[in-house]
């Protein structure tokens, strides 16, 4: 009997294609379809909640798959850990109801924007960051962000080439934040030691139940305009009525995008769709 | 007139030989001579504070340089961070008195070892966390660390060959923490969600006025060892009294490793040397 599987996984999105299996290159979709067909020896197609593009990462993406093998969990994980490359990594596995599906049935998702700000990226953070040496009003770019939560049109923040219907979406929370980041990991850079003071991380965070095609990524190109002061912070209001993409600031590189989180809403266990 | 400058300096060792010099394969000594060298136009030697291992990190290693360019210091750190590949970043650069010597000068060197405690190593930080999937006792692993404190002889965590001709060294301050490093950065793991509780960090940090070959390494081996349970907390003393390398725990992997502050007691800048 075929069951349904709930994968939570984290990557390194600097050396893939994205997400979604392309005709060139590696992706990361790819590779866990490979992994998973090599232990259930039949081809299997796994989904994602979200379509991160080549050199975005994740802590928390979620796919969902149909699988022959009898494994369980724990041992199935260990298993996946061992045929795929340390840049990518499943965290969890959990048998879930066959209605599951990583993507519809998602209620919505959390990405993170993280942006170093000073005049030199620290090398060990390097491919998860964006280095941005001017002084940010980060009080700005937060209050911001805050318009964005609600029921709008989010046209002004999509790129070219997408296939959706709409561009309504509904933003749950957003805020930038360059305190919390602060940490040990960090204790050079933050003890306020002059000699070493080269930044700090300033992180954005947008949570939603859809996305569309490099929606965060041209937010946080707007944030930075207006935590540089070229933009005013009304910006966003007036950007979210006229829904015109050429109005809104430039798309932030892929490199510094983490999807974080993909929320359910609905109990996922095997007897769920009994309750 | 050439002029003495003293460089703050942070690095990812994967890619490298460590910090010295070698017959083969390439140093983070000799990119940044190299570099010096082609705004001098004649060789430049530098001196480093700490002579990282292979795989070694730093996020504040130092070194001192006797240069002719009279580029003044922000302009230096520009040139040079556009010629040094984005995993060495000059931090800061000052000139100094010409009785400056990074290593010589030092009056202590802090080091931080970096364990991640759980089943699953997170691909954003792979490149500097050694993973442990067991249990560490951290309250023990802390007292046994705090027994480091004062002037030994380090012998037992020193490996072979060393050509130092004393093992007696102070060190100022020893600890290991789990709670310090938690941060924003690793939100989707500290905050209670357990479908993504993949492990924490937890730092060990050693302040002393000077390293045995691998001796971090080999008191963060002896470390986990008791955090296991696997030996008691009083080993510490013994080990000390002893000296005998055998006795202690195996040396940890390099990539966990990092300089992380290099302190000098006296003033350095250029009129120093007349006060």
């Amino acid at each position: 009997m075929p069951r349904t599987l709930k994968l939570v996984l984290a990557y390194d999105g600097s050396a893939y294609v994205g997400w979604q299996r392309q005709t060139e290159g590696q992706s990361i979709q790819g590779l866990i379809e490979e992994a998973l067909s090599r232990i259930d020896g039949a081809p299997v197609r796994v989904a994602g909640a979200g379509r991160t593009d080549a050199g975005v990462h994740a802590l928390g993406q979620v796919a969902s798959a149909r699988v022959e093998t009898t494994l369980d969990p724990p041992t199935l994980k260990r298993a996946l850990n061992a045929i795929l490359p340390t840049d990518i990594r499943i965290l969890t596995i959990e048998q879930v109801d066959d209605q599951f599906h990583a993507r519809f049935s998602a209620s919505s998702k959390t990405y993170q924007y993280w942006i170093w700000q000073g005049d030199v990226l620290p090398p060990l953070i390097r491919a998860s960051c964006w280095q941005i040496a001017r002084r940010l009003d980060v009080a700005a770019m937060d209050a911001a962000a805050r318009r964005l939560v609600g029921r709008h049109d989010f046209g002004a923040f999509q790129s070219a080439g997408s296939d959706v219907t709409s561009s309504v979406r509904t933003v749950h929370s957003a805020g930038v934040d360059a305190g919390a980041a602060r940490s040990a990991w960090f204790t050079p850079w933050s003890e306020g030691d002059a000699e070493v003071d080269c930044g700090h991380p300033v992180v954005v965070q947008i949570e939603a139940d859809g996305f569309l095609r490099h929606m965060v990524r041209a937010v946080v190109g707007t944030l930075v305009e207006i935590g540089d002061h070229r933009r005013d912070a009304d910006a966003i209001a007036s950007l979210l009525e006229r829904g015109d993409r050429g109005e809104a600031g430039p798309t932030a590189p892929a490199r510094g995008l983490v999807l974080v989180r993909v929320q359910y809403r609905r109990p996922v266990a095997p007897d769920a769709g009994s309750r």
